[in-house]
């Protein structure tokens, strides 16, 4: 993006600033109209800024809030997968060989597509750890119930999903509307999709292939 | 990064390409001149380009270049994880008792840090459902072997890592030096560490907030 020349000047200021175009200069032995050009490019970037009787200053690195707004702007909408959903009446061990047969790490529980709970590999992993009958066992009795959960809307962005995703330590969240409040005034989640880490390193790989933007 | 008429001046070339200068400045009510420094910056960066008698190109989006600049600069030794390691001899039950110790999804199966092979939850909820006693059975005996393992070397970037777990549809790969062949011409792996869907998840954030650069 920059020249060669532009990233020395650049170097020069950051090592030095303040630092006047006459310095400047003088370490690239050109004269100072050979550099205005240069100087006048790296400021209308916001690298560097000119102040009166001083020189040059080092402003920071625009580059970083570039690669922000890049990933700010992808939604949860632009990069969601479709859910696993089992009935609330569902077996434990159906629920496992649910996620088996769709290759997935969470499996979401439900009826019409309102969302009642989730269970993912570390729980069903936890239970049959347990000596239960999985095959006795309802899925029901082993899911986060939905009032627990973490869930992500649409339109919100997919750098949000990924901090919960972390912060809440799970591998996957209900991408849900919310719908109005049912008669015991509790907030129903219909669900519309799932996001996990495997999305957002599939992103990170998109982004870092220029596929993004 | 660009002034409000520096974007309407790239809309305009991105929508009108060819387009003169003289139909630009008409289309903003300024004279030619006036958009002379305008014109100059786009052209410096790469955005857009003059060419004799045609006018000005639009030349694609050197954002996404950008994000791709910065994202492949990362390596896998700057986001790695400590990798857990157990023994040849564990059992199956001990190797999931470490995973939930440790809380990871992923466990390595080694030797004074020779790396002998890899066991997921995903291996062990699998390992669990065939009615198998755990606790009887040797950590050896689910792993998926070092001879058949995927993994990455601390210097290769954490871009080729995403792209081999999305690729291998894993959760985690282990980081190792590759050391001389054995006396049977294998390669030994040595482990340095792991990498996983959440240390990349981790980056998306981290770039996301512009704390990578």
């Amino acid at each position: 993006m920059l020249s060669e020349r532009q990233e020395t000047i650049l170097n020069i200021v950051k090592e030095q600033s303040p630092i006047t175009g006459q310095h400047i200069a003088a370490q690239l032995h050109v004269t100072r109209a050979a550099l205005r050009s240069d100087l006048a490019i790296l400021t209308m970037l916001g690298l560097i800024d000119a102040r009166p009787k001083l020189g040059y200053f080092f402003t920071g690195n625009k580059e970083k809030d570039l690669l922000a707004r890049i990933i700010t702007n992808i939604r949860v909408e632009s990069c969601l997968s479709q859910p696993v959903i089992v009935g609330e009446h569902t077996s434990a061990y159906d629920a496992v060989i649910a996620m088996f047969t769709e290759d997935v790490g969470t499996v979401f529980v439900g009826t019409d597509n309102i969302l009642a709970g989730v269970v993912s590999r570390k729980d069903l992993l936890k239970t049959a750890l347990g000596n239960n009958d999985l095959k006795a066992l309802p899925v029901r009795m082993v899911m986060t119930p939905s009032s627990k959960l973490i869930y992500v809307e649409p339109q919100e962005q997919a750098l949000v999903a990924a901090q919960r995703l972390m912060e809440y330590e799970v591998d996957c969240l209900p991408v849900v509307h919310v719908l109005d409040r049912d008669e015991e005034d509790r907030k129903e989640l219909q669900i519309v999709g799932r996001i996990s880490k495997t999305n957002i390193t599939r992103l990170f790989v998109e982004c870092g292939l220029g596929r993004r933007s």
